[in-house]
């Protein structure tokens, strides 16, 4: 499969999942007039013209960043728990792409100022939640990496340009994973500095 | 299980579904102030503070509308389709929840006049998206009722608040599923006017 992405935008966290499963995969990214590398206009492929997409290898795209995480924790078979374990990782993803990710935008967008504080609250109250979550676990849900960290991993890695302070757990919890070697070759791949 | 709910808020797309499926279910609705009718302090059971919550039998608490909506699915088996289908479904919740929910927000909050007209271009754009995928089928993924269903539904009755007007299609799609067993059930249920 082939991953259309921008470079430290949200589609690391798939492109680290990626690496964690060891599933094969391409990268492909985009640019600001969205054509993709391989030379294909990226509307006509996603008409929501946002990244991440995942290109099957049939050409079927999946998009949304919640979904292709899932799709890869499943065609893998690693990543996600069973049972109510499960349910508690997608949760976790559907309240970082729903609540924290549309948060993110006021300072992406540079847009009023009542709007960044407004998300700054909102951000706080966010992290809060999923400080508690993480508690004294190495990772959201327990001894093993998941998809949800995946995501969080990039949650993380944002918050600076949103003002707001870390809690300190999420804090040290972002520190150790930036030292995993996925979110290294991943940095490397996208051409990051760590 | 409980769904714990607003009347005509996003839980009401739960609610459809918890019908369709033909699943037992109970309805606790949830006061101004966070107390649940049957008198417990709801951010003690949901610490986001919103609804949907769904209360399963052994107590565990699941939150987030497109998770519980999928959790409905799989406890009965309906609602979703195998193979790519299914993939297709979570994809379309999941733009729902993460892109068109948030985009209410200026709405129901009354935020400043700037934000309503960025939101409504939103909308609009988000709106002409799954009007192309509806194209003529009688249900958003072909011949029977799925879950993305149960919350366009939902999506398509805040509509107006945001002054949007629906493409033709969905206009009459709307219409339709408002005939539905199912919904006039859901708002005799919730108290609600058809
Ligand atoms: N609902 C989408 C949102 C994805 C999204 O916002 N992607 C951003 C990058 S982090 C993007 O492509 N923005 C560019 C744009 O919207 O033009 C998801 O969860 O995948
Ligand atoms: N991310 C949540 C959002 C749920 C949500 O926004 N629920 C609204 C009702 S439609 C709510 O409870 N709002 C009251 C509040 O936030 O205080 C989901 O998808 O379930």
């Amino acid at each position: 499969m082939k991953l259309i992405y921008f470079p430290a935008a949200c589609s690391l966290a798939d492109h680290i999942a990626l690496i964690e499963t060891k599933l094969a995969y391409d990268l492909v990214s985009i640019d600001h007039g969205k054509k993709t590398a391989d030379g294909r206009d990226f509307l006509a492929i996603n008409p929501k013209g946002y990244i991440p997409a995942l290109e099957l290898d049939d050409g079927t795209i999946l998009t949304e960043n919640q979904v292709i995480l899932a799709y890869i924790a499943e065609a893998s078979g690693r990543l996600l728990p069973e049972g109510i374990g499960r349910w508690r990782v997608l949760e976790a993803l559907a309240f970082m792409s729903s609540e924290i990710h549309p948060a993110y935008l006021p300072f992406f967008k540079d847009f009023p100022e009542v709007e960044k504080a407004r998300a700054r609250q909102k951000l706080a109250k966010s992290f809060a939640i999923l400080e508690d979550q993480l508690g004294d676990q190495p990772f959201l849900f327990g001894d093993q990496l998941t998809i949800a960290d995946c995501y969080l991993f990039w949650v993380l890695m944002v918050a600076p340009r949103s003002g707001v302070t870390l809690p300190e757990r999420l804090n040290r919890y972002f520190a150790r994973l930036k030292l995993r070697p996925s979110v290294v070759r991943a940095f490397a791949e996208e051409g990051l500095a760590l």
